[in-house]
């Protein structure tokens, strides 16, 4: 199965919620989670903005936090059209559909909130960016609209959606990939690693974004969590 | 030059009209032409929904009839879901795209009214007919989407358009990722993790594994080099 997960991170309006759903199931798109909706939900502005992709708004569930939402993802992708300081893969919406008809684990997409769009935090957890090729004049593109290009790209490959390769070793889910990060800097906070207090979070996304990049499976997050392990034991004399 | 005329025949709402102009400019098109607008034109409503797509619409010119607006149109293409009683051939935006960037003359693309489509009459006209595939089981496609989908595969095959990828800078030099290696495994060697002995070169060779595959650059490898000096020191109290 290679439909992705279409995840609205902290959005604002139930009408465009309900718009970005009639966007997805116009091109078979079905799973939407919501994290941290300004207004709630269920929302009753979400509904008649739908058109009737009521099944997709019943079906969409809640979370807290982003990491929540993708724990049992693999293949992330953060929309945005600014540039980031962070090194990942920038990827056109045809290329992320053809990576995710070929992604042997779960994808998911990041859109982010109307006005400001991801924050850098979020985009730190994904693996690659998703940028619109727009205008470089005239960059005005709203949710549903970015919603329906990715859905529409994913599409024109399920037309033609060949057997799935079975792949030995898929990314680890994002899970696991958070626990090592968590333990990392556990440790780094024990050495007095995250000095001064203002770096500490670009310092944290900088650790996490090389430690995403690689998309390494579960054998070998395993691994390093041993490696962590045996460093943070008591030294033997 | 390739750019399509986007041809809205007697569109309804004005707020459609500017939504359609705001996706046009988003990919990059800007000649619009309204044939017989149902409010007249121009139409307060257009502006405001245009979101800054103002000189989309300011130039748009209207006609009487779509034999008018597409006068001095060689390639047009009539937009619609239903299956005609016609004969032309029925393209993708993607194939339409190709075609539209090949023909020598102007090109066109028909819309009809938000409610009801083009008319067969409209169809006719057409060189082919142009089908957004979507799903089957929920057709819901409004007029700016439609729009935006057919720019949006236009833009695709403008240089303007093409997307600067962000390179990821190059891997670092071997070199420094033997010292990140060796660094860790002098680490790790004081911490008794290497045991039993008879496991010790196949589990350097994991984890060399592990640190080659992401293809880190070299500001990365300094900071993993920075991660595992903070590790090592005597820890604070």
């Amino acid at each position: 199965m290679t439909a992705p997960v279409i995840v609205l991170v902290r959005p604002q309006l139930g009408e465009n919620i309900g718009k970005a759903a009639r966007a997805m199931l116009n091109f078979g798109l079905t799973e939407m989670r919501l994290v941290a909706p300004r207004d709630g939900w269920p929302n009753p502005q979400a509904g008649p903005a739908a058109s009737g992709a009521d099944m997709v708004l019943e079906k969409a569930q809640v979370f807290e936090t982003v990491a929540d939402a993708i724990a049992d993802c693999s293949n992330v992708y953060a929309t945005t059209v600014r540039r980031r300081g962070l090194v990942k893969p920038v990827v056109t919406p045809e290329e992320a559909a053809r990576e995710i008809h070929a992604a042997p684990g779960r994808s998911a997409i990041l859109f982010g909130p109307e006005r400001s769009g991801l924050e850098t935090d979020d985009v730190a957890v994904a693996r690659a960016i998703l940028t619109v090729p727009i205008n470089p004049e005239f960059g005005s593109l709203n949710l549903a609209q970015a919603v329906i290009l990715v859905a529409y790209e994913w599409s024109k490959g399920q037309a033609l959606a060949q057997p799935t390769l079975i792949e030995a070793d898929p990314p680890a889910p994002q899970a696991d990939l958070d626990g090592l990060v968590a333990h990392l800097e556990g440790m780094l906070e024990d050495a007095g690693y995250f000095f001064p207090p203002d770096r500490v979070p670009a310092t944290k996304r900088t650790l996490r974004s090389v430690l995403t990049r690689p998309g390494w499976n579960a054998q070998e997050v395993r691994t390093l969590r041993g490696v962590l392990s045996a460093l943070g034991k008591p030294r033997p004399r």
